[in-house]
């Protein structure tokens, strides 16, 4: 069937997902919660998984596969069950479609609402991850957006799995299954990123490369972040047990992931604390590249070139560059950084202050790991992807990030000429909440 | 000079504006309406743009200009006082940088704040007011922003005199006056479109052709409204009082503005009120094109043809369409919109309800007319702009739609992996703001 005729279809249906009440849609989606814990479906889920592990266990013996992403593809019973968590805590939390956010008497009798609505079909492109489908889909729903989306093929039967379950609480809820529409076909993508007219946000996960190449074909805006270069800073008197706590979570658990740092940053003063982030950050068995002064303190350390400071490894690799003091440490950041996340280690809360104010990155974190910009650890239920662009939302993106508003003006036949010398005034009186 | 290295001071001239305290920015805007003020300053004003008015007047008696734009063109005192009460408004209003919008504890001791900060360098193409280079200055400064602006050519010794003005201020205030930067010629702006590195947003008002020149030209955001089509609806039981002033207010008060109507749609059982918008309407001039049901009721009207169904006149041109009642209605705009404003005159509370909920634009007006859509009725200080996009800001842009957000975390060494299963729980509880 002709693509184009069923994301009109999701644009309908989308609407009906926008008109649902508080209550319905939290009913939505605690019976997709309650479909993934029914053994049978479970079952189907995690069988459909298993073909999805079989294909990818002979990849990777064939060398077609990296190995890592194994882990990622495997979904089970604790994967869904912290994914049926998420949609349950989605459903808990308070409607935020239709929320009065401005509310302001222009005049007596002319009312101006700013109320929240969906953006309408959200297209998501996301790696080979089974759960995020389920991730998204629970965001979208509580957002009223209706989704197109596309997983990594690698996921196909999972996703497929997961897909029929949700569709199948659509039509529980009398609502057209085409509100969800799986794609498998990167051409289909391509397709998608020709339909401004129908899709009105792309959430692109994946490479840099794929990332740049979507912003390029599309005139649909996309939210990403096309590179994930996060610093931590030791700062002067920074404290080297948390020092080395950090580091080794911010390199350490998840090397792949976005949050993850790639450079530590250190000053003379911080070299106690820096010596302790090198023994945990070997014993972890990252591979370390230094600077020049990096290297006059730790000689059998590897040498950093210029391409490392902006360079993500999406690997257990980390350089490590001494910076003069607090201010050359933002200006590396500033101009090696990609504004995603960048983090100071440091009992000084001047400098943490300074820090916190100058950075301009999406997050910016004090004593704490990168690895916290994530929507869930940030209590926005789960997240979509995180935004490195500073327009619409910035950094983990929840709910509200798929959200936009319409102005609404209530009056008894007024017309602007009334207004202005010599005749009626605005009060611009904000009211209550409504 | 090199333009990229204007820029760059901009970019660090655009710091110090977006460090300055609330009180600090206060003082900014007031000093500039006092400039503006000032006997001697005005004089100089009014004097550079009698000059644009002068070189204005040969051309269009040349037939190079078209006379209409001698109007926006003309400063005169009343102009300037209401950009002067503008600045003051805007100083007056509370400090909307650094604004604390989420406050939230992740885990004893983990808190995380989502705060307010400016966009960073806003580059801003404006016609041929100049006064909008006051209004557009007040909204740049509020909102803590550095400034790249070029207004139209027509305009250009006032707008060098009013820029001259505001960069005295803000070097009265330590401030780099590169701040603020005229650019005067198109190949500048080409030139601007370019820097992606450097400025975080395009502002573009002018012709739809102009606007998608600069979207195909940049890879910088572009906030602007491409066309507006606006739309009113008289439904059954539509007051003919209030249609027809409506109406006429829609239309008439400045046919040029994009949130003037377009297209009238009416059904039969409103067809008392029809009468009366038409009458009105002709009695104010407007040339009337009708579709064949319409002519039927008023036989010596020019007849619509289809394209007059998506043409934006900006002239005291309207077209009319009979509709079968509230769906067509919805349906014709939602076919032939341009998401900007649309508006339904009816006594029928319910008919009006629908209406609001289910038009997908930026606003949508009961018994008021269309030209309400505007920054400052709004309540917002001023506008730099009409957004019909969806992400961002959306409708009448002020100070809000020219800032974004940071998340700020401060730990006292948290990791991530201190988290989950048999590790510390999130408590993710909302604090007061501070």
């Amino acid at each position: 069937m002709d693509l184009r005729e069923i994301i009109v279809a999701t644009r309908a249906a989308a609407k009906r997902l926008a008109a649902l009440t508080g209550d319905e849609r939290g009913r939505l989606l605690s019976d997709l919660a309650a479909a993934l814990e029914r053994p049978a479906i479970r079952q189907a889920v995690l069988a459909a998984n298993a073909e999805d592990m079989g294909r990818a266990t002979a990849d990777v013996a064939a060398g077609r596969m990296p190995e890592p992403l194994m882990k990622r593809l495997n979904l089970d019973e604790r994967k869904l069950d912290s994914a049926v968590e998420g949609l349950r805590q989605l459903a808990a939390m308070p409607e935020l479609v239709g929320r009065v956010t401005t509310h302001r008497e222009l005049d007596e009798g002319l009312i101006l609402k700013r109320v929240t609505c969906p953006l309408g079909v959200l297209g998501v492109v996301f790696e080979a991850r089974p759960e995020a489908l389920v991730q998204i889909t629970g965001l979208g729903w509580k957002s009223g957006n209706g989704l197109v989306v596309k997983g990594g093929r690698e996921a196909r039967s999972s996703n497929r799995a997961l897909c029929e379950v949700a569709r199948e609480v659509l039509v529980a809820h009398g609502i057209d299954p085409r509100a969800l529409v799986l794609l498998e076909e990167r051409a289909e993508v391509d397709t998608l990123l020709g339909m401004h007219d129908l899709v009105e946000m792309m959430i692109a996960r994946g490479s840099s490369e794929f990332i740049r190449h979507v912003r390029s074909k599309s005139r649909i805006p996309v939210m990403a972040h096309a590179d994930g270069i996060c610093h931590l800073f030791l700062h002067d008197g920074a404290d080297a047990q948390k020092a080395a706590h950090i580091a080794v979570d911010s390199k350490c658990s998840y090397p792949a992931a976005c949050n993850s740092v790639e450079t530590l940053l250190w000053e003379e003063s911080a070299a106690a604390a820096l010596d302790a982030c090198v023994a945990a950050l070997i014993a972890a068995k990252v591979e370390l590249r230094g600077c020049a002064e990096t290297i006059k303190r730790y000689p059998s350390m590897a040498a950093a070139t210029d391409a490392d400071w902006d360079t993500e490894y999406c690997a257990p690799i980390l350089s490590i560059k001494r910076v003069a003091g607090l201010d050359e440490a933002l200006d590396h950041i500033q101009r090696h950084g990609s504004r995603h996340t960048d983090a100071i280690v440091t009992e000084d809360a001047g400098a943490a202050q300074k820090f916190l104010a100058s950075v301009d990155a999406a997050c910016v974190f004090h004593n704490a790991s990168t690895r916290f910009s994530d929507g869930f650890r940030f209590g926005l239920g789960a997240e979509v992807g995180i935004s490195t662009d500073k327009l619409h939302a910035r950094g983990p993106v929840g709910v509200e990030g798929l959200l936009t508003y319409r102005w609404l003006l209530a009056g008894n036949g007024q017309a602007t000429g009334d207004y202005g010398p010599g005749g009626r005034r605005f009060t611009h009186r904000d009211l209550p909440d409504s």
